[in-house]
């Protein structure tokens, strides 16, 4: 089987091939397992980390550019689509959200819809696609009236995915991520980066600026869990998941009060003195313009699970990234 | 004012001009009438019609061609955006539905956004934008997952539409139409276009194909329906509109069965003995995958109105049509 995952050399990617290294083969719902020959990471950047396996193929460039995509996609079984120009930049950088977030993910679906076999794609989006006045829970039926160029470009992304799957052009499906935290590396363009930052930073002993209230609610996933959704979601098979190819997936919903108790709880007082509280309006209108409780009926249904609580998010960020606690020194 | 109509040719963008003519101004809430001094009919083809007021100006074109439409839009100042690929077609020919209905609209919205002034958009979207399982009645609220390529494109269509809104680079809204009925005219490629041709041909003497049951729902709008909406939506103030600028539409709920029947009331079992019935599976999927029942309650608080019932539409088809009622003969 040949992989191309899209935003390769990002974190999620990156975790997704180390994962797919590891196991050497995938597993789809009712077939036999099947052997990985190649994994393509394709991004805007090559990153700073060096790849050594070779069954990897780092390439770089431009996503709506045809001729590369063409390349990048030839003979692809399997694909992970994470590109993406994040919420606060594709809000600041109009232009740049849509040639990359709508025109990037068209290019790639043509490219997929010529291919020899038909392939089966992964695409990440979103809770970003809702805004304005939601009910108290998000359902699976709500309708996503997003308020960020961000959502709307995942929305209409999602609409592409599943016309193109429905059309049987390519074996598409949409995965409405919770925000994912704790994000290991460095801050990125999210508006909701910040969310990872008052963690992360504190626990290695920087500091962070929180630029939302307190009582703000944010609707999360681990990385683990997210990871664990874009295995399965890669893995059922058209007829379970049905006409609706757009699943938002489970996830817990927290105050960003809460995440810092559960800071001081793991990491002291000395950690949660390191957040800055510097409220940000233009932040604070997007992160609180998406939904904070979602049912996930669906999801559930098809298997995909939450996290249990923050604390043991805390606590797997600590191990997975060996984080040296210096709090207990 | 200068008025720039897409899809300008054909029958709601003909019928839009004509009103405007007569009219010779523009009432925009909140302002003074304003003076109509050019209107621009943009369409792929120049259709039948002759245009003798100097007020009007015919452009034929591709609407994705930047330059062309860079042009078209050169100082407007209100645009009803009617040009489309229709289901059917768009259905049957899924490329050129994305250049028209998406790329087409994209490369409006850009054009528009370079304007000096900040024109007025009115986005014809419709019911298609909703497909598969759904709730008795749709209502504002109602997510929609399109399950034909046409309803894609339009739901594509009012989010673009939606986002560059509330970014400030045009006074958009979109309106979700019912199905038009009675068009008047020849079929066009609109999975719908029987709805009308079952009652237009043979109250004009001439057979008709009818490709559904008679138990079909459809949901429906007069054309003096939809002409009063048009002019409605665009003169809405934007602080009217608030931040939703998707509006679906009040329309009545009739069964093919109960159309077949006020015709037989109106023109006597003559005209319904012109009516074939003949099935055809992928029409029926389409039409039957659009909402019967709509509620549309924000679009009454705006304003907007339904017609009374639907043999009062045929009376107003035979009375603007004049129609040379054979039966009475």
């Amino acid at each position: 089987m040949k992989v191309l995952i899209t935003g390769g050399t990002g974190f999620i990617g990156a975790q997704l091939a180390d994962h797919l290294l590891r196991a050497g083969s995938v597993q789809l719902e009712g077939e036999q397992p099947q052997h990985i020959e190649k994994i393509v990471l394709f991004d805007a950047f090559s990153g700073e980390r060096q790849w050594h396996d070779p069954r990897i193929k780092v390439v770089t460039g431009d996503i709506c550019d045809a001729q590369t995509i063409a390349l990048a996609t030839e003979n692809v079984d399997l694909v992970w689509h994470l590109a993406a120009v994040v919420s606060a930049q594709a809000e600041s950088d109009f232009d740049l959200g849509m040639q990359v977030n709508v025109k990037g993910l068209w290019n790639l679906l043509e490219a997929l819809r010529g291919s020899r076999v038909r392939p089966r794609l992964v695409n990440a989006s979103g809770f970003a696609v809702f805004g304005g006045d939601l009910p108290e829970v998000v359902t699976d039926q709500t309708a996503p009236l997003p308020k960020t160029s961000y959502g709307m470009q995942k929305a209409v992304g999602e609409l592409l995915v599943a016309d193109y799957a429905r059309k049987g052009f390519v074996d598409g499906r949409s995965l409405r991520l919770p925000t994912i935290v704790v994000r290991p590396g460095k801050p990125n363009k999210a508006a909701s980066t910040f969310v990872s930052s008052i963690i992360r930073e504190p626990l290695a002993g920087q500091t962070a600026v929180c630029p939302v209230r307190a009582d703000t609610l944010v609707y999360i996933s681990s990385p683990r869990r997210a990871l664990e959704s874009m295995l399965h979601a890669m893995s059922l098979s058209e007829k379970k998941l049905g006409l609706e190819p757009t699943i938002p997936l489970p996830g817990i919903t927290v105050s960003i009060g809460e995440m810092v108790s559960v800071l001081e709880r793991v990491a002291g007082p000395a950690a949660t003195r390191l957040i800055l509280w510097e409220p940000n309006a233009e932040i604070q209108r997007i992160v609180s313009s998406w939904p904070a409780r979602v049912e996930a009926a669906r999801a559930k249904a098809l298997g995909f699970r939450s996290d249990g609580d923050f604390e043991a998010i805390v606590r797997a960020h600590i191990e997975d990234e060996s984080v040296s606690q210096w709090w207990l020194r």
